[in-house]
């Protein structure tokens, strides 16, 4: 595994990028052009261009959905959804993914170098929306040659860009699958971002982002703001099965401050891994994307304004026990879509994994998305005809 | 507001202490005797000695229970349900709290100053456990005069405190009322206090420890653990009535990194207070002892064990929107109580206050305890004639 310093020198060789030419005016209104957009695509387009698929990645994912990732020569964050005879078939489909702006794995953000000082850009990168990174990607379908896609699919803060994405671009998506997300942030959700911001800044090592300039990382906090989101992406019953109180390789308490427990011994260990692929300040900039995403807010006549005219085939998925982003909100969304008139299903699967169930195996999951996206392919099909 | 270290000088004045002459052995096999256990009493002990009620305080809380904390100069910290005319009524009953060893109101903790060394233990203080506390605490009655209380209470904490005070001492209190507690951590608290401990080790002020040499405090760290707390305390739903998505005296988005949401500016504010009355070592010394707690694990024969022969009458009070320690926990007990043959009743409040709501002003709450507390009060006094 590669350093944060190390990380930025050979990414480039690895990491396909699109300039992005075109002026972007940003929600701050500041207009930026000419800045990298990193993604990667698997599968092939097909002749009738029925067959592709954009994906958006969550707060600490990137563009390596599937196979390994180059970088950190793991496995792709989302193989169990996405791969060679998986539901979202890349022998059948082709499947983009691009770095969000403000993210880490080679799109503009904040750890890239401004060009007017010669310096990354820290706290100088502009404070950017769920909408600036919709619009940015949006280019990208334009490069790739696609009209409009068969279909675009994203959990958590995924789905929440691509509730923006169809909101923006109404017409551009024959189908979408917005899984368990929301058309805004609540308060806990702001509360625990605010904490995992909090942990970074705590940190004197960030000083004020800048710790760049030194090539070192504000490891310490990094690690507890990333326990922050281990917390909240199981439930309690799945951490209560997964570690209960087992304790760490030892038969007794050992009455210090080391990990006794299992779950002490896994967020440590999350926490430290984390600080080895990603950026604090990027940490920083996308929970306040997140944060700031507010659907309702952008038209007057709020979410039905934002959904009306929809073309396209909604899907919402919701899992049981996510307590980050509710069944309850994810009905809230499809409610607004159908007061909209849109075309939207609904399925909640009941599991104990939490909000992360989109990533793991979970078998309902993913055959409810493979039957949505052959579905629409079929239809998509027809339509193209 | 005094610094924590101008909080040391003028402590002794106001703190009554009992000095533990008796020797105590603790958890961790380490024996100790003449230590400081301070503790405050409100209202008097009646000359049948019917009227005693000890009450155990949660993780940040002391013996200040009502009336004005002299050192802190705010109300006690259940001024809510103790004092003249309140659920537990100061006029009729002598109401008892000690701080926790392992505190820093006075009692023996981290922050106390080693004889051996002259200086603070710091992390050379021993890690102690909920039995421990409570043993410490029960010599307090000795000394007091009192063979049996009326009453026992506590909530969080404060709940374990007392279900461990029963199980060890099971014919010392006549009712007990162990409010929105568990007799021990799931995963997901262990998991809490892990992120708060981690906090707070993550701050280079900590130093191991040994800040207090230099007569400073890791604040940047301990902030960012009790913004754990607080975010734990409230229910999601109770947050979002609260905050919502209100922004803080601003009419739009800042684009920036300052509080821009109302919630947001509520969690600096209690993490920024809360670093001026209380010590970053205490808070991992007794979220370890919450952590280590675990009733059934001290007796072989399980809960079961742990209450059989108890002659004290139990109410254990739940909250429905408490995720701390839910509704189903405080029911487990409840379970374990009546397996064990005692005397229980069980009521869950209906509130949206979370498990914050025993600290509130909950009026269902407040009346349910103030009615078990009277009714045993007169069956107290029968049994005494």
């Amino acid at each position: 595994m590669p350093s944060i310093a190390g990380l930025f020198f050979y990414m480039s060789e690895k990491i396909k990028k699109l300039n992005v030419s075109k002026p972007l005016v940003l929600d701050c209104k500041k207009t930026v052009k000419d800045f990298p957009l990193a993604y990667e695509t698997y599968g092939n387009l097909n002749k009738n261009k029925d067959n592709a698929i954009l994906i958006f990645h969550a707060l600490t994912g990137d563009q390596f959905v599937s196979g390994t990732n180059p970088i950190t020569k793991k496995d792709g964050w989302w193989v169990t959804a996405v791969g060679p005879g998986k539901a979202i078939d890349t022998n059948k489909y082709f499947v983009i993914c691009a770095n969000v702006i403000g993210g880490c794995m080679g799109s503009w953000g904040p750890k890239e170098i401004d060009k007017n000082t010669n310096q990354a850009y820290g706290l100088n990168f502009p404070v950017i929306t769920i909408k600036d990174m919709v619009k940015s990607q949006e280019t990208l379908l334009d490069h790739l040659g696609i009209d409009k896609l068969l279909c675009a699919a994203g959990g958590s803060m995924g789905g929440m860009q691509l509730l923006q994405f169809c909101a923006t671009f109404p017409n551009k998506t024959f189908s979408a699958v917005p899984i368990a997300c929301s058309t805004n942030h609540s308060a806990q959700n702001i509360a625990l971002n605010e904490l995992a911001r909090q942990a970074i800044m705590a940190d004197p090592v960030w000083d004020n982002g800048k710790y760049l300039k030194k090539n070192i990382q504000p490891k310490n906090g990094l690690a507890v703001a990333r326990m922050v989101g281990h917390i909240s992406y199981l439930s309690e019953k799945g951490m209560q099965e997964k570690f209960g109180r087992k304790l760490q390789e030892k038969a007794d308490y050992e009455f210090s401050f080391d990990a006794d427990f299992q779950v002490e011994s896994y967020l440590r260990h999350q926490g430290f891994a984390f600080v080895e692929r990603f950026d604090a300040n990027s940490i920083l900039y996308i929970t306040r994307a997140m944060d700031y995403f507010d659907l309702s807010r952008q038209f007057k006549g709020g979410l039905v304004e934002a959904f009306k005219n929809q073309k396209t085939k909604f899907l919402i998925i919701s899992f049981s026990s996510d307590w980050l982003y509710t069944t309850k909100e994810n009905k809230d969304t499809v409610i607004a879509l159908n007061s909209a008139g849109a075309d939207v299903s609904f399925a909640e699967i009941k599991t104990d994994k939490g909000h992360d169930s989109f990533l793991v195996n979970e078998p309902e999951f993913l055959k409810t998305l493979k039957g949505f996206i052959d579905s629409m392919h079929i239809k998509f099909k027809n339509e193209k005809k």
